[in-house]
């Protein structure tokens, strides 16, 4: 059981979760301070269970270092396992297991950024893989400089009507794991078009990090050179 | 933005979280005995979004009616998509747009539940497909006879692992999209083995409701035949 999402519109009173967000920002607001005093970006990926952050993470990871220096922050509500795989691709990773909760929240990330920090390590770019849900974190300002929503093709191109307020705030849309595109019936048309009709600013890339196409646009979308 | 979701162990006031679960089981049992004083059975369907819920509605429809007589209450942030998708099976259906909320409750059930009976029609099987999140909706009774867990293929078999609490109080999980298995890196031998240690009376289906392969068992665990 998820027993912390005591949530729903009729039933938290309305200023605990007032005052709940409006703290969040603050530290929110302090974590990308403290990044940028270290001369670092922060990029927060938002995606549903299995839309492929941790293999985005990997190809990018691959394709930027040693070049780039990067951190990973992992968000799951139980195992190590992501944070062992960004690991083994030399970039440092700190794991955050939230025992049930369905999201980050600026806390969590603002210790998980000292530990990153520790030594006084050098990073340029940092990533929040948050907790694999498409509602819930969008709700939560971690200090990002960049929020990036995935969804992955076999997941349907109705994601961004089906979940608004999940984009209305997003910095980029990844449709991943293109190579999938001949066997589902994915149309990245429509997937583009409802996602602009919710946020006409949002960049949209479209991506597979199993063939890497497209991998050069997402690199620049994050505001890298590869 | 969820604007709901003002959760958080540390953050939402426990005394408040407890009266919210207890009011929603509450109102789950009244759920419950309406279902049963009709006749009918409940089943609560959670997956992340994409998992193919409304598909294997669509197919398990198909199957059982007319001798089945079949209700779904569909649960979206947003759009009436699904609850037309499954009109055009000739099930009734109801659409839930929650509005931002992260998962259906007990309340917005039973509003739905006296809709779907309202001219005093007859239903043997009433589906309830909850908001496409693997995390929040499992934290919600609506007062379900089974209450069914769905992993797709494509999002990968460490899901049980990563999503403990979601499986916990389970009765089946339905492993979807079993075609796409020759494409994916999935092994239903990890899936089920770490849901059997999470729940060791978790039943567990292989289906897809495209080759129909596994509708019988799927159909057998919904305790009805074909």
């Amino acid at each position: 059981m998820c027993d912390t999402c005591g949530c729903g519109e009729r039933q938290v009173d309305v200023e605990v979760k007032e005052s709940l967000f409006s703290k969040n920002r603050a530290l929110g607001e302090e974590n990308r301070r403290l990044v940028e005093a270290k001369g670092a970006k922060l990029v927060n990926l938002i995606s549903a269970p299995g839309s492929g952050k941790t293999t985005l993470l990997e190809a990018t990871i691959t394709h930027l270092m040693p070049k780039v220096s990067i951190g990973v922050i992992e968000g799951d509500i139980e195992t190590e396992r992501d944070a062992q795989r960004i690991r083994a691709t030399g970039a440092r990773a700190v794991q955050i297991t939230t025992g049930g909760a369905c999201h980050l929240d600026a806390v969590l990330v603002h210790k998980a950024l000292h530990t990153l920090f520790e030594g006084d390590s050098h990073l340029d770019l940092i990533f929040i893989e948050n907790v694999g849900n498409l509602v819930c974190p969008a709700s939560f300002y971690l200090g990002e400089h960049l929020r990036c929503i995935l969804v992955s093709v076999p997941e349907g191109s109705d994601k961004p009507s089906k979940y608004p307020t999940t984009f209305k705030d997003a910095d980029v849309f990844a449709i991943t794991k293109i190579d999938l595109l001949p066997y589902f019936d994915f149309s990245i048309d429509e997937a583009a078009r409802e996602a602009r009709r919710i946020n006409p600013g949002i960049q949209i890339v479209e991506v597979s990090a199993k063939t890497q196409e497209g991998m050069a646009d997402w690199i620049h979308a994050l505001g890298m050179k590869i």
